[in-house]
């Protein structure tokens, strides 16, 4: 059965800016270490550091029919998520799809799949993270689902789940984690910045988190 | 039987160049959804977009020598197509290879191995697409074939197709096939500026290609 | 049983500093083609090309402690390089670390898993060559080795051993042959001058190295 | 946070044990082509053929200690289904957890990481269908979780599910559409039985299936 | 275009069988060390040995309609070879299938993708050398052709091409080459006989080829 | 520089051969969990269980004469063990060496290439453990060494080191540290006869190990 979600919560506009903000590994950490795409999910530029609201995206490989679908789905701030139904490397995503949905405020699309066009997709910094960069195109035959829970990349996303990616990778928070996970992450930040003086002052993180007594508990021996 | 193949026809330039300006997703559009080469193979630097007529290279693994041999081969306006006769990622090619295609003409590399001294190469602006980045070198023991049809990344090339490639990755047009492949591409390249403008304006592909009788006749329900 | 090797001996720095200005490709030709990294090493950010004595580490999967102690053991000139006991991509080095690094003198990061905080390195123009780039963390719950010989990406590699890296990837040099491999790189590079400028005029390679009687001993046809 | 889960609903026996008469394929196809785990997930011996309740791990990387805390909430008739938090390929399991799970009526072991001692688990007839086979073992210092959802091998799998699995794979089966989906997989095998005779005698599916209209309507051209 | 040739040339049955007899190894060395398919081609189950010719199959991705337009082509002693227009590991051939075939005198199937129900297909002796097995089913909505050149795994193959394919994988060849090729394996069969009862009495390969001047001249050093 | 090395001390054959019996799983757990090769090293077929003293060989891509080589260095109870200079997947070995190397006593080949002939060697019972099975031929043109310190997938392997290999894969055990893991590893079964019988019976790892305090202390929280 193909379906279309139209209508779920999203998570408020300041705490999506504020995770876009951390970034993909605060706010991983932030969250328990967990929430990580698998790593070979890689963006088309280097430089990008997004989060939004996914609109999520179940579609046949080799057909990108559903991405007309999901784009008439997209609030601003939203961020497309396709997973494939089973693996699959073709160009699923080009400019004009990019203009269509950069035309209803979206933010970039997270992909297990491929995307073409990158030149131009580069030079309309719309964001893109995915497995492959393929020309090969798709058809428009078989029904997928747009908003129904996907598995992207290795982790489980649901519409309105928030999505952050920058260079490092793709990183999902729960909807109903999202305030939390931020909290957290902005305080992870702030303690970041005091240590990092110190580190860059010669101040050695066998000192600074105090690992001596632990190491010696282990075993560690030195030579 | 080690073979070189030292005459065969070549496409005329302005059709070249025009594929060239079209770029390899357009291309394979335009020709029925085919032709491109695995996805794997990836650019060494991006911006580069370029057509022109395979010199193909059948190479033992590890053996760069038949490179040496298709240089001779090279006329103005040719891309050196090299594939390896079983799964090889040493680095084939470099900087001093790239010198002497260069002074004859060639615009660019297509290898399903790997290619070093990337740093020089960009510096001169050689553009390759290959499967691999290696400093390993290879020996240049045992021999190959040049212009006879190959198997590169999973498409057959012979020699005088023509090969476009960009960062989206490579296409080949059989050498038959390409003036009207260029007409069709042009004709895709002026409707998608139509297409574009309205995307841009907020019209959805929803209804830009009529879509919805069909999405309903499948059976796709809104919820 | 977990060890902290604390001395031994490092090559004088101008050997260091010339094999840096050799490169990859032409170090390990001067040494016999030996001694490079897998081709999926590869840097985070274009154009750095380094050389330095390494400090190795043998880290457990998804656990990076013993980077924490490995820093420790850093003298100026040194590269970390490091290999997890079995195979893994978690980002075992950010920015906090990289900035403990370079406050000893530390020249860069060789590691056969993943790292992140790439945004953060780039801008601190600190390289790093991996296998993967996560931001999924680790922990720090099991020892591991410092200076103990490794495997890292299918090469042994000692303490103290020389590593050049660059856009090619990286290359190990035996502690105890790095003057004679230096001897040899300069050799090349100086050959090479010649040759390029002979290339660049035209010359082939064919009649640059004299191969046309030995491709036809082997029975190469021109048809 | 690490927890255990103990007490959640299962599918009642008969309805499993149709499932597992049904085997994977008909299964996937009965709940509408859906539910199977990639392809990489492989038996360590052929002929098995089995269903059983999930009981969830979520691991760490090369740390097992969670196998032996899952060991105590299974009941006869589960399954072990474990997802490491980040891609690993170590022998998580081996002759002696296998012990002790069938001396609790486990069913078998769906990993999407690595086993070992598989002569000894062969022997026991304990089926296992795993990413890897290895003999590298693993540590016991971390916590993870059990019967949580988790993501494995590209599915989401929450305990209670079934899993069903065969030569040809894993499939999941949500436990709200056990009994669903097992009505329609054995209409499947009926008509399955009828269609065999018929093509074993020769008829064609292009007869069988009436595609003949079809195909001429898209445009298949016989020359 | 997606069309059905309906008619192309057979090698005779004699030489097919052969080929069979000789075996992957021996074909391939006897044709000059050409015609492999890459090596994750592999049995679904061990021990058979075959030769047919080739009915070729160009199929989409997901998408397996092509293969009942294949079946009515088949003539006895024809083996199927279906390569997808893009990267797919589905299921694309099950049971049915294999009856349907088997019912037209199929020798088998050789896949650059996903095959399912192999405990069937073990059953019934149908052997099949895929890419993957996978219980992921696939769709009719979209053309390919049947009998075009096609590339399979890394070989252009064509209509009628000889395949062998046992437990070491898959080789094509020619239609045009298969009698010579033939002989040239029937007298490398007879070699090797000689040759073995010589190693098995403990000659030396180094002695029996005649090797130590060629190593000697090389520049090998015995220590 | 190609050389061989033709003397070397073995270990004792008692204690090889009791290596053998405790299998790869045990003595890698034995020797301090360390020295697996890469898990994509697969037995040729099921049930072989053997140890060796190491013949090692480095030889180029696609080119095997330097087995020839080594087949005269073999001594009864020796096992070949052969890494390529960089990665290939070509058949080096087949029934002709192995006839060859089993007629001076060879227990086997480990190899981080391809094998061909597999049916021949299982009918033989000469045990491969490899990374491919490929029936694409080698050359005999350059020179590698014999003897001589390889990496074999991820381990350092000296001439005169004890290899163990299994249905679980492959290990290496140090010369100089054979007798040692064998005592260890002898312990290793007996203390698991003891744990199996108690597991059998229902006892679980919990309480035999006494788990529970430590997973209370890291916080396990049981729902």
């Amino acid at each position: 059965m193909s379906i279309v979600v139209q209508a779920f919560p999203r998570v408020r506009s300041e705490v999506i800016d504020g995770l876009a903000r951390a970034g993909v590994a605060t706010v991983h950490e932030a969250q328990g270490r967990k929430g990580c795409l698998h790593s070979y999910m890689r963006p088309i530029f280097v430089g990008a550091q997004v989060a939004g609201s996914a609109v999520t995206i179940s579609a046949p490989p080799g057909d990108n029919w559903m991405l007309h679908v999901a784009i008439e789905q997209l609030q601003p701030g939203d961020l497309l998520v396709l997973a494939p139904t089973s693996p699959c490397d073709n160009g699923y995503f080009g400019d004009l799809l990019a203009t269509s949905a950069a035309a209803r405020g979206c933010r970039g699309l997270i992909i297990d799949a491929g995307v073409r066009d990158v030149r131009d997709l580069t030079a309309m910094r719309f964001p893109v993270w995915s497995k492959a960069i393929s020309a090969q195109g798709t058809v428009k035959e078989t029904l997928g689902s747009v908003n129904v829970p996907i598995v992207c990349a290795g982790q489980l996303i649901e519409a309105g789940d928030v999505i952050v990616a920058d260079d490092d990778g793709v990183v999902v928070v729960k909807q109903t984690e999202a305030e939390t996970v931020l909290t957290a992450a902005n305080s992870r930040l702030a303690a970041e910045d005091v240590k990092r003086s110190k580190l860059a002052a010669g101040v050695l993180g066998l000192d600074l988190y105090n690992m001596r007594p632990a190491l010696k508990d282990k075993g560690l021996i030195y030579v």
